[in-house]
């Protein structure tokens, strides 16, 4: 009964992406295209799927069957879907690439967690208008580049690249080995982003949605910055409080001179 | 058929600020409660509704009786459902007064037409932590203050005021008069973020996000400012443009001492 009543909802926002059935599945990794997830059925007799993606470093979450009935578009998913990104993920180096080719220091965001693709797409729309030279996401317990995550990044996905980490405290390890300083944004930071030297090679850290920086994250940071804020709400929307330290950061960078 | 299949849909998002049936939406309409709009079914005899919510000036939106069906939170709507704010409006004298209690140059933001509910939430909450005195948004082609909205302001409604303007340009006059001045915020505008008066008494007008600035509202701005972008994607977020436009006021109300 649960199970008619969701099948007569609405298609999903992200149906665009979705893939399924053992063999498309199967020939979309193999293929080396930017999988987001792959979702099995409990029980069902894919072990080969699973495999593949662990071998290509895709997350896989088991779940009902129900679950899956629910997101598929055709209803025959054999008891596998992947979700497709709406773009190829970038390396870090190109994003090193990008900065070198411009002869400006580094200027990447970091997204910590960020769950709404609301968010994560103006994220990315504003660190490309800012001339920010890549993006980077975990793997893991945050949206991907889903197809809402690129509507709402209005274009920008098609001129700046997103780099998906495996492992983020590595990363960000990886990033300073390159010269550049972490500046992790939190409400209630020692550093005030006036004060802060953002004109260095520079990764802005963007704590997700509810629970701000991870602890992880937060230890590798060299300066934990905070916009002064002067009413009694006490953060900004994650994607605005990006937009604040990106443009400052370009106004520090351009207007200085 | 139609109708039956609607009425299985989940319970929309406002359903918590619908109010239905005849007596309960006179009543409160009579009781002052702010109500965002009036919807009546076609062919509803109930003309003393429409009269009385023209009388408080509520926008009457007359629609298929499926279309009060489909919305109905019980069902029982007697062809009339009246959508209520989820904090009342305040006047714009009200703004002017906490600008003047707090002894500081009016800071005022302007939505001409946002119709996205996050975008009009994460601006009131940049508003308020920016420590702008009131928000002013029209009454007609916009969102309201929408239990959605609430939500994405995080709290802020009840730190700053939302004024409802019936004529967003004689509003506008009014803010003239009171020694406002008005920067429209618009991509390719003549004045630099970087340039603009900012100190000054001001109004920052954001524009809806598909068309931008309304032509009236164009014209009666004092002056077009833009935020310099680097990129190729020519325009940010509405409510991100308004926090980067909000905050680098702030800076240079704050830094300037």
């Amino acid at each position: 009964m649960a199970y008619e009543k969701n099948r007569r909802r609405p298609p999903r926002e992200d149906d665009g992406t979705l893939i399924e059935g053992r063999n498309a599945v199967l020939e979309m990794l193999r293929a080396g295209r930017a999988v987001d997830k792959v979702f099995l059925a409990e029980g069902a007799r894919i072990g080969d799927v699973a495999a593949e993606a662990r071998r290509y470093g895709v997350p896989v979450v088991t779940c009902d069957r129900r679950k899956l009935d629910h997101m598929s578009p055709t209803g025959n998913h054999q008891g596998v879907i992947a979700q497709a990104a709406a773009q190829q993920y970038v390396s870090l180096e190109d994003i090193f690439l990008v900065a070198q080719e411009r002869n400006e220091p580094p200027l990447i965001v970091v997204c910590d967690g960020i769950e709404d693709p609301h968010n994560l797409g103006a994220i990315i729309r504003s660190a490309e208008t800012a001339g920010a030279h890549g993006v980077i996401i975990p793997k893991r317990r945050a949206v991907g580049l889903t197809a809402a995550v690129a509507r709402a990044a209005a274009g920008a996905l098609s001129y700046i690249g997103v780099h998906r980490a495996n492992n983020l405290a590595a990363t960000l390890d990886a990033l300073k080995e390159r010269g550049v300083w972490l500046f992790g944004a939190e409400a209630g930071g020692s550093v005030s982003l006036y004060e802060a030297a953002l004109d260095r090679p520079a990764a802005i850290i963007i704590g997700s949605e509810g629970r701000g920086l991870a602890r992880l994250t937060e230890d590798k940071c060299d300066y934990i910055i905070s916009i002064p804020l002067r009413g009694r709400v006490n953060s900004l929307n994650a994607s605005n409080a990006a937009a604040v330290l990106l443009f400052e950061t370009v106004r520090r960078r351009t207007q200085a001179d």
